[in-house]
């Protein structure tokens, strides 16, 4: 498989097992109904988790365009490539959403609130304030991509680094998720958001885009602040 | 141990630690009354763990029909072994059933939702629809053995395998279980229905028979997909 | 340090840290009151992997009488010295209460029931019931030991091994622990029962001994029925 | 990178995270608002394993002058280091106290106690006593150190160290932190509190310094006990 058949498969698996687990927690009528924010992180690190170990050894299982850019700017992946990364990132972020929504299709006309038909797609911020919600992006990023940067430069078991990373995860959305949501993934937001616009889901509301640029920006910026911490301070 | 008594054992113990969490979670004034997805997620995903520790040498520990046709599509395993394999793990998951019974011996008649008893034993749809709670399965089971196939791919440590498959279940359980509880193994189901029809259990109600065709078919269906995907897409 | 010195400290950690998570979740006024049955079970898992992380090079940490019957049993532990690995445990868990006493100090004369607090220290079955109580301490220590001697006849990386043991614990709670509050280790239950019957605990009740004899035959039964087991299907 | 500057970054890191998960709980209007005592202490436990595992390699992420301490106690770190390491852990968390204030900058003034706002930064005993309340931060911090020492004395693969040491403290907070919330760290406690007095948090009330001595002392003392019961007991 090539590496941009591998980023779509892997990210298709991220979005299935990530939006799917707030679909569960979201959704009327599930039996995952309201189970709380230890199931939210959970279920998001482990599909990160579980993405890693599906592709891994096929496309590096970036997953992330934030993360991508950061491996680019401490020049662990070649810029040229990025484009193609960050495509298939997000073509495989709308399929893992389409799959989502086909997965809980009785639930969605069960469920009253299209905001949070929408959350299961898309992040929302618990306060709607551009330059905080900004900076919580920003701060939840540059976490996620220092953090693989110094992970990746310890030695362990290779193992393991699937499992780490999504630990990794698990304690950023535990930690610094409640702000935002943490999309802390410019992908994860854009092409679910995409999906939710064009599927037929029963009584959707908006897909909210005014908002769509924060979870796009400040990944971004949080991502590449955290590879040039990495490369100014930890790797002199 | 045959691989044919190791997988009867492993499928036991399965059921034991799977069916067992569900018990305490829906029966009546035990301690783990009410106790949420969390878990219900991590009890199940624990029993496949622990399951594949003690029997994993011996057998494999498939202890999953849908898991042992996908090995046998994808070439790791030899079809005239697939019927012995399918044999064994229904026994032990009746045999599993059985042992719970006997453990929540007081609590079935403090119980009185028929319905909760049931569900000890055999899974059940949020909202009853055949044709989506047929492709809640399907999509579980794909990522099931999709997932299986390619962290079997992966080089890590051997001890480990138990411990990330294990995880795997927790995965699906949180983000994909919510519909329709995730059988997602034929004999995990079946075995355990068979027992709740025959066993003496106080107060139970009918075994539900016209859904038990679901987690049957959805599984087997959905692991084969996931198989021909993974030789598809993966192996070329 | 001497075995004997090891199974004291250990075993004393595993209460400290086990009977510790009950106190925080059942005691008045604690920052984890009523924190759920996620907590006590992953507590508990806990407590054993710490402590097996202490002491597993000096003693093995067996930590429970039924397991060092059940490797006795199976000939990887010498008869004569369970006599005396029963009494450092017997020590260590008494010791260990002592600590968890005095850790909570100010919460025993804010909470009112006797029965909560007796719970800290030692097991009361969700419905009083001789036979299936002792039915289903039987069952689960027949778990914990066969699981932990089929564990530990897989290959994995030695370090994981408290780990994977203290993962087998969680699972036995989440699954199994529901009626009886697994003891599964006469230890852990007698040690603090008698640390209850002596400390000036603020408005204690009785130490209920008319049970005191179920988790002591329970685990025992059940760990030698496990070893049996292991020995007569897994080594042939 | 210099130890010193390591020290600062992953106490840093620490705090983002330990704070951040404080913050996500108790702060209004988060999604993370009441989320519980299981995402507090994973919540902690993760933050720990997540500086281990990015400055480990740098100063050993000792990110705690009791652990700092303690090491020098048992002849494992150089006592003349040991003033430099307290005084980058104490910036570090300063500065991590920082961030956490912006990531969470419109939560303060919609949550309306000053208590709960300190909290976010600085340890509170659940019941104000000062005797019980030193004793339980000796309690916690003695197994925190004698935990580490013990576990750093097994052989285990190098890359799950973080993780276990992580899973070591999530025991520690499930298990001993609900009295005092367990500090078992001087500089995680005073820096955010200092933090606390001097940054501009709408709404915010005293910093409570009458307390702050005990999460000081209290550690203290326990990793130092800790450390000698280590030397003794084990060492010889």
């Amino acid at each position: 498989m090539s590496a941009f058949l591998g980023e779509i498969v892997g990210t298709m698996l991220l979005i299935i097992l990530g939006d799917g687990v707030v679909g569960g927690v979201v959704l009327n009528k599930t039996k995952a109904h309201n189970a709380g924010w230890i199931v939210i992180t959970l279920g998001w690190g482990l599909a990160v988790a579980m993405a890693a170990y599906a592709v891994g050894g096929i496309s590096g299982a970036h997953l992330n365009p934030a993360l991508t850019i950061g491996l680019a700017i401490v020049g662990q992946f070649p810029w040229a490539d990025v484009p193609m990364y960050i495509v298939a990132q997000i073509i495989g972020a709308f399929l893992g959403a389409v799959v989502v929504w086909l997965h809980y299709l009785p639930h969605w006309k069960v469920t009253e609130s299209p905001a949070d038909k929408l959350g299961v797609f898309a992040t929302a911020p618990a306060i709607p304030h551009r330059a905080a919600n900004l900076i919580s992006e920003i701060i939840g990023t540059f976490v996620l991509v220092l953090g693989i940067l110094a992970i990746g430069a310890n030695k362990f078991a290779d193992g393991l680094n699937p499992f780490v990373v999504g630990f990794l995860i698990v304690s950023i959305g535990l930690s610094l998720g409640g702000t935002t949501g943490y999309a802390i993934n410019p992908a994860r937001d854009f092409g679910p958001r995409l999906a939710h616009a064009v599927l037929p889901i029963a009584g959707k509301g908006p897909s909210n885009w005014g908002y769509a640029w924060i979870p796009i920006a400040g990944p971004v910026i949080g991502g590449a602040l955290g590879a040039l911490f990495y490369k100014l301070v930890f790797l002199p």
